[in-house]
């Protein structure tokens, strides 16, 4: 996140950063409906970026200079991460002998579905969640600490109390 | 993942597993395009759940009967930790000042474009991965083990090694 400053001493200076990831394979098309982080001192610089992320197709919106680092850790953990997530779940099922791709639709709807949170930690089932840190332990044990983590997480934001017995295994 | 045998004494029995996320606001359609996961000793009961998968508008696979648990601690990892992911991420663009809605379209994209990596850590700009690892840190500090454990396994699957002075502040 190089700041703004570095553009001195241009007076109108200003970023404008896409958050959104890109390929090769496609063209500018790829701005259309992303968002887009505008950062800027002046009043009429803050004009002339709001008016350039419009014309780009982008939703423009304001972060200050000092919030980059932070914006951008956020925008790396949902893209890259959920990268990370699909093919470390995509490997299990592979190792389970089912097809990777069959995740597709599954992470699509979860999407679709306003991130609503199902499965075994939001019904409170431990017993399910410890005997898959067991399998996943055992059969790819270089997920293990990611996936412990993320139960841990999700138990946190969900405000599910991990029973004493998981604690161990969890932390 | 209950076993087939506790349907014994059915000769025919299987198990049929839609991979999907449910919403109580939508009807059967939800099932459309899915995959299920079908499990069954006799081939007699194994065609009878492909033809029910299919007459349902679900894509049957076949996974044994125990490796389900390590297919089932695969859809957890995607569908209920993106849910996981899209709520820290986000609350670290609120954090930012941004609306944490802007991630969606990141997150939609990055499924439409095969789950290709880009960001810092493809890079190898381990700069920025610090930097980020403090940001988070120092503003949310319950997000800090996972951030590291998905930093950590991001870089195993790129085989991208994390330099020295890197590893501790990951570990």
């Amino acid at each position: 996140a190089t700041p703004l400053a570095a553009l001195a001493p241009h007076a109108r200076r200003f970023g404008l950063h896409p958050l959104q990831t890109f390929t090769h394979d496609r063209g500018p098309e790829q701005l259309d409906g992303a968002w887009g982080a505008v950062t800027a001192e002046a009043p009429a610089a803050a004009r002339i970026a709001v008016e350039l992320a419009e014309a780009l197709g982008l939703r423009p919106f304001r972060i200050d200079d000092g919030m980059r680092a932070l914006y951008h850790a956020g925008a790396v953990m949902a893209s890259n991460y959920l990268v990370t997530l699909r093919r470390a779940a995509g490997s299990l099922l592979d190792a389970a002998g089912a097809p990777p791709e069959a995740l597709d639709p599954l992470l699509r709807r979860t999407i679709d579905n306003g991130f609503a949170l199902t499965g075994p930690i939001d019904r409170g089932d431990w017993e399910t969640v410890e005997r898959h840190l067991e399998v996943v332990a055992s059969v790819e044990p270089e997920l293990a600490t990611a996936y412990r983590a993320l139960a841990l997480l999700t138990a946190a934001q969900a405000s599910r109390t991990v029973p004493d017995e998981l604690s161990g295994a969890l932390a």
